[in-house]
């Protein structure tokens, strides 16, 4: 990208040693790492219903036992997550956790699990967040998939400039988030209790599918994106203030409350109301709870807004977790190691870009709908939970330290949920994620062969002879004809090597005897070799002639040194004949031959 | 192109010594020079009616003493041109006599002519050749303009290999034509003073437009376009055996002959059979006339044919005479030096390939219509005419020669037609042509500049000292750590001068005393110099390095050697950090700094 634009879209470049952490309070810690998490509660009881619905009205009934089983997943995996929390307090991703206890096959399938996450969730927040203003202003609609389009982009350009420090950025829209969601479910349960909220007038909807242990499975399946995002805190523990573990668990605690009792209060209001989710998703069901409570007035549209701005956050948490994700991955030289290149702004640069740009080919090839990415979405979530526990697991039991249950129970349930999920979602989209997450780390793995054998290529060995032999050059300067354009490209090879001769390219005969008789007077004393051009090619001679002077000079590199004009006007070269470049393209691909272009700058 | 697919449609490079002229007999030479002129029959009496129709069927006959004319203005000019024949025996184009007499101005204008006039010879003709296929059959109507296309780029081809050569292989075609048309107009003439050819039923036209001088004119602008060719045999003399001189003139008489006696015939049978050119332009008037004489039988085709086959050889003309004009004006640095080029198979490629291209731009911009190009043809073959014959004039005068007078009536006759196209034709097209010249003339007076001013730079005065003072040059070599890869880079570096310096611009400080250590043992006595780059940039501190090494050694040349991987797979590239690219093109703009890359090969 060129500088100017650059600057303005990303400011100026940052020295490294600003990149010392901010510290963050409980306080701004909360909606920096849990807005993923609570953001669910914009998406999960509307994916339980669009399944429930299948099977007539009468089964939305399953709404809230199908809601209180997952909270009680919930529950079990964030007690878990404490743990892991005091055992990794520089930082207990899932790969690092898995990798550490269970060896790198696990490690690599929990980073590959984590990466396609990480994409789905910017695709599914962003989507999610568009939704929400497509509900307060249908005639929006149509436009939904440019929208999240450029709200990716501006997340991206904000990361490239590094928003992660501003922890205050953050508060306000997760405030707001948390205290509209308050006010709605309480208003929504006092009218609900003092008679005044009307149920919506129930539309029949006529059941396609009979109500089999395997739907309701489809429809806790589908709950349980509600976890997705849990497990942020524990990555991030070094950015709390000290003392860090403490408060990283404490905030866990505190977003599982949050996002547990959402998901209750909703799915209870979303149930009492006989909401059922529109067919053609133009509406989303919290929106039709708000509707519903407060009609179409102010508060509605700050719900709305509040839903938008909350989910746009969550997807910008993958914006931190993905780059660092994948420089830790680079560093250990799994992925291309440009991935741990810091940027302008002290961000993965690199990272940034890669998951905007896989964000956006999803939204585009699924149309921008929620419900359609869902599927591809928790399996790799419970995965990478199971993974993380299961090392937990041998972790704890290592130092023969207690509580190695807690994490048993803890990856038993998610792996289990996690077979649930890959099968009742396989043919709607998980099948993608299953053949992805293998194809993933055998790619990871193929990396990681390539990097280490290139390392024992240039490894030094200690026995290696020094100093080295010196190195004889022979210099070719190939001369299209003596004037003094090419004088000095004759100076530059004499000063490279006392071997050195020019090479002159005969395409018209009756040119020669006049180059020659130049060539005495203006040559510097360097020979001169006429090669003969029958089929007038200027590169073939030459690449004859240096095998002949390789076979001569056995062991020599050979520099061939190509004068070349600069015009003034950059349109003037279509006035040249462009052999220099020929020759320099035909030369790219030798063994032992260097080329060196020597520029003769015109002035008019 | 690259060298398989080349050798298939080109055949192997031809070697210099076989440029050497194949001498033509007359009757070879006929069909290889006449093509041009004689294939005008197929639409110059339609360009004739075609005007004439505006005002009535009656106008019609005004046909006749048209054609007379125009066959009248064509003994003027060859009567002329036989002298510029025995003047220029090495051939004497318009460009070389006006510009020898005239001056360097009138011979860019008729050189300007020609050139716009070989493409549209080449438009014309082929779209007139696929005319009479289209005439013949009506189906193949909506696909004219990719048939010209395919044509032109056919007849390309057959140019770049080389066709030039074969006169036998004109000789066919040409004589098929001249014997099916000598048929047609006898066998039209039999039975038409037996009374056995009916005219066809006269269909009613409403006159649009009264039979004016103007329109008068306009038609005999339309039948002019007949003389298009008339010169190509001036051109090409030293191809003729000897006596050239005398054997060029017989050709050209005879040429004329042919021309004039088929136009008159043409002519003479429109108006018999009361023809009017269709409308659609779906059928040409040659057709319509051999239809009435022989009905849809068999010769019926071969008129087709060989009117086809006749317009493919006039646009083939071009393609010896654009190509040999640009070379001309290539080698007296008018047009850019690589016309002057010959190709693999000793022709001028780049001619061909730019006349192809422009003749197809062409063809599609008027949508392969002749009628729509007719209007830009012949203002430029009428203005080349001129000053050819005016440059005759002075040239004879000069030497004190008779027969000048014949040259001036030709050229003052010409002339007056010239103008006469120019007015009656513009606002159909000539316009075009009017702005095309003099716009051509300037850029290839701006080209000529161009190039003098250059030789002025580049020319080596006799006061020049010599030998040059020896060329100092200070060497830095670019290491990104010290590992096998750079250790045949710092062997080269050493090798090109003892003012010789490593450059390591240091991302993380924490890696440079691992490096400054190692760099003791494997370092080679090259000093290195460690640049801060507290921006994490890898050119920006090898500029400002680079300004402050030019400062210290204000007469050095700086050498800047990159080392770089060259993987075993072309993809493991994205593995590699591509620095040494970036760094490339950063310093590829800067003066006095000469680059050389070093790879090292990896094996695995």
């Amino acid at each position: 990208m060129s500088t100017p634009i650059r600057r303005l879209l990303l400011g100026r470049p940052l020295p490294t040693w600003r990149a010392a952490h901010e510290r963050l309070p409980k306080v701004l810690a909360l909606p920096v790492f849990a807005s993923d998490a609570m953001s669910s509660n914009a998406y999960a009881t509307e994916e339980i219903l669009r399944i429930l619905i299948l099977a007539g009205i009468g089964a939305l009934d399953r709404v809230l036992p199908l809601t209180l089983a997952i909270v009680v997943l919930l529950a079990i995996v964030v007690t878990s997550y404490r743990q892991t929390i005091f055992a990794y307090p520089s930082g207990g991703g899932a790969y690092i956790v898995a990798k550490d206890n269970l060896g790198t096959l696990p490690g690599l399938t929990a980073a590959s699990a984590l990466l396609i996450d990480y994409v789905l969730t910017v695709s599914v927040s962003i989507a999610a967040g568009v939704s929400a203003i497509n509900s307060a202003y249908p005639e929006t609609f149509p436009y939904r998939v440019d929208m999240c389009v450029v709200a990716i982009v501006i997340v991206m350009l904000a990361n490239l400039r590094g928003v992660r420090e501003s922890g205050f950025l953050f508060a306000f829209p997760s405030y707001a988030f948390i205290a509209s969601f308050i006010v709605m479910i309480s208003v929504g349960a006092v009218k609900a209790m003092t008679g005044t909220l009307q149920p919506a007038p129930v539309e029949p909807v006529r059941a396609v599918h009979p109500l089999t242990l395997f739907l309701v499975l489809r429809a806790f399946s589908g709950g349980c994106v509600a976890l997705t995002g849990t497990e942020a805190i524990s990555n991030g523990i070094p950015a709390f203030r000290p003392p860090e573990s403490k408060n990283a668990a404490a905030t866990l605690v505190w977003m599982a409350l949050v996002l547990g009792t959402f998901f209750i209060g909703i799915s209870s209001l979303a149930h009492y109301l006989g909401v059922a989710p529109s067919e053609s998703e133009a509406e989303t069901v919290v929106s039709q709870i708000a509707r519903s409570i407060f009609g179409s007035n102010w508060f509605y549209y700050i719900i709305q807004y509040a839903t938008a701005a909350i989910l746009i956050l969550a997807a910008n948490t993958s914006f931190a977790d993905f780059p660092r994700l994948s420089s830790i991955l680079a560093r250990d030289r799994f992925m291309p190691r440009q991935f741990a290149n810091v940027g302008d702004r002290l961000a993965f640069s690199n990272g940034i870009i890669a998951l905007a740009g896989l964000a956006i080919i999803l939204i585009i090839v699924f149309g921008g709908e929620v419900h359609a990415l869902i599927p591809l979405y928790a399996v790799g979530v419970f995965l990478s939970f199971t993974l993380s526990q299961y090392g937990m697991v041998v972790h704890t039991r290592r130092r023969n330290g207690r509580g190695w249950v807690i994490s048993a129970v803890g990856g038993t349930a998610t792996g289990v949920v996690m077979l649930v999920l890959a099968v009742t979602k396989f043919t709607s989209g998980a099948y993608i994620v299953v053949i992805l997450i293998p194809s993933l780390v055998l790619l990871l793995l193929k990396i990681n062969s390539h990097y280490r054998i290139l390392a024992e290529q240039l490894r030094l060995a200690p026995e290696e002879p020094t100093p080295l032999p010196e190195l004889k050059n022979t210099v070719l300067v190939l001369v299209p004809g003596i004037h003094k354009g090419v004088l000095p490209a004759i100076q530059y090879a004499k000063s490279l090597s006392p071997d050195c001769r020019a090479v002159y390219i005969e395409i018209d005969p009756a040119d020669t005897a006049l180059v020659e008789e130049r060539w005495e007077k203006w040559g510097q004393d360097v020979p001169l070799v006429v090669l003969e051009s029958p089929y007038r090619s200027l590169v073939q001679p030459i690449l004859t002639y240096l095998e002949e002077v390789k076979e001569e000079r056995a062991k020599h590199i050979v520099t061939v040194v190509i004068p070349e004009f600069v015009p003034v006007k950059f349109w003037h070269k279509i006035l040249h004949n462009q052999s220099g470049i020929m020759l320099k393209f035909a030369l790219l691909f030798r063994r032992d031959i260097i080329v060196a272009n020597i520029r003769y700058y015109l002035e008019k």
